[in-house]
């Protein structure tokens, strides 16, 4: 969410250079994404945004992320195309730095979608499986479910710090979900986005104009993708208010665009308090981590302790 | 040089319906300014700035700020215009602070400027000064001559965690130059940029394309203005490497667009000196108080004291 680390205007240029792109006209550092440092670039023949990976994304990964927004965009899904340089690479470097050059996509990020909206993205998000059915590589979610007890014993009692019991309350919580989590081959998996907040979906007015931010994508559970979304879109940001009509045209929009299985709709409140707790642990551990007067937001964990009770209380798909 | 007030696309789009800009299509917060917030908004009919003054701008100060950037735009300097709203006002509010449109405008910062450059930016800083001697509103300079011996008190013994001795010898160095500094009424003055960093000229090739970031302009020497561009442009970094042809490519592209008289080219290295005191302080003072692990970056002040020696050794504009 910040540009932390400064490019030259000419080392920039020089990067572009070894792209068919035309010559640079302007660029600006922006405030995008998860711990990578972005530029808007416009040259000559268009507008491109430069990503230069830090610590949080691992160059080896680098390959699947690319390989997967090529397969997504050649199937003619709103995902911005990674452009090759000269020697027919996606993946360059700068800055010391593994560097990526994406075409630029327009549209905002919402944040506070409509129900007309929130079925159009989760359209998108069926229209994205459909088309990695036939998506080969794979990639281990380190995110996954089984990250959750490492990352919960990383947190520690400290999280009582958050709140006083907060750090039982989450070995509860990482219990029961784990107890009757599905066991692999009992739900259909593939390639998944994992994080389709509101921010990683582009809209123009109603339309989906663009899916961005695939850095948390991987192989695991489809229907933990749609559990993640509706958790990110049918709340207010406390995650204390749950919107009923957005959670519904969410998944009316999923279920038109790709089917969901009777056994993937039966686990979807499981799913949803596992998504949960990923993002409950993954804020607390930022939490904790992060001084409290340093520019980066902390986002409230408790946000996600919320609406955990919300799915583990009435389930929440109705 | 961050987004410390994050704008929903709906605020946006909600600000911008004010004025008569068509729709927004796309909205990137960027990393630029000093301490205020921007985006970079596309609508239907262009791309603008968006900027959200945070605590260092004073509301106060804006009408000064807008009516220099219309009087600019005006007289045909690369100058981004201000949009005024339906009301007319080229001030508005947005998340509670005052916010401003103005025309994006294309061209980088270079960082390591060329003569040719240096002589477009001079030039540029020379046509500024010419375009401003009709501009009758005025504005104290907050960082002028007479605030530094207040900020030296401020910062105070604490300089010496910096380097030791440090305070003391800030406070010889101010001494020589309040020693000499010209009486009021003895140069040129009128309104001036007293902020013109390669940061804030913007270059397509070697044309200047913009000249932005007026928040420091104030009614002081003209010449102090091009001492400050000078000691910006005319050396490395760090402060150690002085480039003389910059500095001499600088002042020839100012002379050649705007006359410089006996007195003022007399003054520089002196003008030159206070400039660099003035950099040294606001640096010392934000080193002093900005945590080591802020995603602000600290800029090192004892380059601006390299500098200094620079000039008060061989006067640097031989």
């Amino acid at each position: 969410m910040a540009v932390y680390t400064p490019v030259s205007a000419e080392a920039l240029a020089d990067f572009l250079a070894g792209y068919d792109v035309g010559t640079l006209v302007s660029a600006k550092g922006i405030a995008e994404g998860v711990e990578n440092t972005n530029y808007l670039a416009e040259t000559t023949r268009g507008r491109f945004i430069l990503t230069l990976y830090e610590k949080r994304v691992a160059a080896a990964d680098l390959p699947f992320f690319m390989a997967l927004i090529d397969h997504l965009a050649a199937k003619g899904l709103p995902v911005p195309p990674a452009i090759r340089d000269a020697s027919g690479s996606a993946i360059g470097t700068l800055a010391g730095r593994p560097a990526c050059l994406i075409t630029f996509l327009p549209g905002v990020s919402v944040s506070h979608p409509t129900p007309t909206q929130a079925h159009a993205a989760g359209a998108a998000l069926g229209r994205m499986h459909a088309a990695l059915a036939d998506f080969t590589p794979t990639r281990a979610n380190s995110m996954g479910v089984e990250s959750w007890a490492p990352l919960l014993a990383r947190c520690g009692p400290a999280l009582d710090q958050i709140r006083p019991g907060l750090h039982a309350e989450a070995a509860r919580m990482l219990d029961d979900v784990l107890a009757t989590w599905p066991a692999a081959g009992a739900l259909p998996a593939g390639a998944i986005h994992a994080d389709l907040f509101p921010d990683n979906v582009l809209m123009l007015g109603d339309r989906v104009a663009g899916l961005i931010d695939f850095y948390f994508a991987c192989t695991d559970l489809r229907a933990y993708d749609l559990a993640v979304m509706h958790g990110a879109w049918a709340f207010d940001a406390s995650g204390a208010r749950f919107d009923a009509a957005i959670g519904r045209a969410l998944l009316d929009g999923y279920r038109a665009a790709f089917a969901l299985t009777p056994a993937e709709a039966d686990h979807l409140p499981l799913l949803a308090r596992g998504a949960c707790l990923r993002f409950f642990l993954s804020r607390a551990w930022d939490w904790l981590n992060t001084p409290a007067d340093a520019l980066v937001t902390r986002k409230d964990p408790l946000a996600y302790l919320r609406r955990y009770h919300h799915y583990a209380r009435d389930g929440g798909f109705a």
